[in-house]
């Protein structure tokens, strides 16, 4: 039904601003920090991108309303410019976009850009809550992910220390990165002492609210090839899917992982050839909202059965030096989820831990990489396989 | 650079529900409306469809947020579904996704679906004017449009009354369609002798606040040739561009049309083929958001040289029954303009059209049409080419 991906979009250009609390900094000044570092990546000139996807959750400040504001941001005018969302998978969708435009032949080299600033926002510009499908209900993303983590955890007989794991080992590797939010290790007994948000889930448990920008640039193979200066890596496969936009009170829903996370895996899975995930994919950036939701990311991604999956973590299988690196670039959990961007913050690692450029924090040998989202409260999730050879 | 659409995506269902004050309806209701009508088209069922593009621009009563909305109003689970938002380009950007996965082969059958509800809002819902690049500034939509048909109008030496051609001629077009908002013909002088809006603009030349939803359902060819059943029409091209978010007060602007229609359209044509879109293009549904909108289209689109245009509607030549028909529909003058569901409505209507369905305003022996969105002010358009051949 679905076309191989293999061999028809490359990457040739990834670029990431510093993520944390960017006060001095606006929507367009965290663009344009992410898209210059992936033009110079790229070594083309922005008259070179065709096309461009922007990825932004909530709009503030006149900025994210329409392609047109990151067009003024970018100086990208006279070629296609539009904005896509999709909960805490905008970013990805953006990638989404830009690589069927180039796989369709509608565009040589195209843009995908996330971007959102939720340190800093206006007071009109926070959620609309009695709007909200979710948090209307009274629920928070702390407390919603928290009822699942909960009923997880009674049903597998693991008390906190294994989400304890999850938070120092995304500490540790977001330590190694400058461009990092939270850049501090911590203690299994800090995570567990730290005040509580939503039980289970304490302080350190919980990403933090951050600014940021992310910017990767796809293109046709012949350009790839013809970039001698580019490194290129390769989109395998994408895939995307969704429930309901409140899964979790679906009568048939476990409450104990996500199904938009695992038809998401299949599809990228089956358009990359990849049959034992767990096996075959060398470093994963997944969604890490919550340390138990990379818990369960582990399961419905395919690395360990279900109700297994905190065990890669207390063993160290997911550390930087186990079988299995996940988070490598700090996670949500370190670098921060500045909504729109983390998708494609989570690109750019793979790419880069691909290509061998992530010094204190690189994976050996890593050939072949993955990145997820889940958006919403797990009702939506982007999933994208990249890998070193077309 | 860009490779054709000719022969790569079918139309195979287009549904519109009735367009106006649908204060019983919700946008679930709307929604699902549209897709009956497109799906019962198509001679397809609801599992057939592999993805999703939902339109919408202004999300309010928690719906709108994410695809998931679209998903949990359709049941369209365990499969992409995305929103994408263009200004008032949202819903022809909506089938630019769905026509770019399926020409990438990422789908067998995609749905666009656009939906809007402006007449009925809660109060939070309402647009946050003072973030708003445009409204901040003081400016409303007849107010911005209202300066470029100034400009025009004293470049160009003409008074309202070309204006009220085309509120006439829309106005007597909408009157033949059950579901247009506004279903009444309407006098020259009526026109003329409206209240003021914003000058040059009467109430006649203003499209109305409306709430709608319009579908479309795209396929590869090997699909639309399988179903028998079905009455395919073919797109032969798809162009999106754009400006500044604020191109008329770029110091170039000349006040006197729109940049990002002129290059739009030429990508369309480009990929269509089309060289002299006056005479090659036999309907068109152009975006007639005021009345002069309609007239500069008429030139950014080529169909008539700058300074021009407003012949074509004082002379007849956009009527129903001449050599051009522009808005058979009523356009959004009559048939309303819910945001995110325009650029599907007229994709709609040209889909008909080329398959002569459309009664009493039938274009006669149209093989060829034209659906064209401007977005923001004159920041964004879109434009796609339909044709009954492949």
């Amino acid at each position: 039904m679905s076309d191989s991906m293999r061999g028809r979009v490359a990457v040739i250009g990834a670029g990431v601003c510093k993520f944390g609390e960017r006060v001095e900094a606006d929507y367009s000044d965290l663009a344009l920090e992410a898209f210059d570092e992936a033009l110079t990546d790229a070594t083309i000139e922005p008259e070179q991108i065709d096309a461009a996807w922007l990825g932004t959750y909530t709009p503030a400040y006149g900025w994210g309303v329409s392609g047109a504001s990151l067009a003024d941001a970018l100086r990208l005018y006279g070629r296609p410019v539009v904005r896509v969302e999709n909960y805490c998978a905008t970013g990805m969708e953006a990638l989404r976009g830009a690589a069927y435009a180039v796989a369709a032949g509608q565009c040589d080299i195209a843009l995908a850009l996330g971007v959102e600033k939720l340190k800093d926002r206006p007071a009109r510009g926070l959620p609309r809550v009695g709007q909200h499908p979710v948090l209307a209900y009274g629920n928070s993303a702390p407390g919603l992910f928290a009822l699942a983590a909960n009923r997880y955890m009674h049903t597998f007989g693991i008390d906190r220390t294994p989400l304890a794991h999850v938070a120092v080992k995304n500490h540790a590797n977001g330590a190694r990165n400058a461009k990092a939010h939270m850049q501090r290790e911590i203690t299994i007994e800090q995570a567990l002492n730290a005040p509580i948000i939503a039980e289970p889930f304490g302080l350190f448990d919980c990403c933090p609210v951050t600014d940021g920008a992310a910017a990767v640039i796809v293109c046709r193979p012949e350009i790839a090839r013809e970039l001698s200066s580019a490194e290129p890596v390769w989109i395998h496969g994408i895939g995307s899917s969704g429930t309901s936009a409140r899964p979790q009170w679906e009568p048939g829903y476990d409450y104990v992982g996500f199904r938009a996370t695992r038809q998401a895996s299949l599809r990228a899975y089956e358009q990359a050839g990849i049959n034992d995930p767990g096996n075959e994919i060398d470093v994963a950036e997944v969604h890490d909202c919550f340390t138990w939701t990379e818990i369960t990311n582990y399961e419905d991604l395919g690395f360990a059965e279900k109700g297994s999956g905190w065990k890669l973590a207390v063993d160290g299988v997911t550390a930087l030096d186990g079988d299995l690196p996940v988070n490598p670039s700090g996670g949500l959990k370190s670098f921060g989820h500045p909504i729109g961007a983390s998708g494609l913050r989570m690109v750019a690692e793979i790419t880069n831990q691909l290509r061998g450029r992530c010094g204190d924090r690189q994976v050996a040998g890593a050939r072949r990489g993955l990145a997820h989202n889940v958006g919403g409260p797990g009702a939506v999730s982007c999933v994208t396989i990249l890998g070193q050879e077309p």
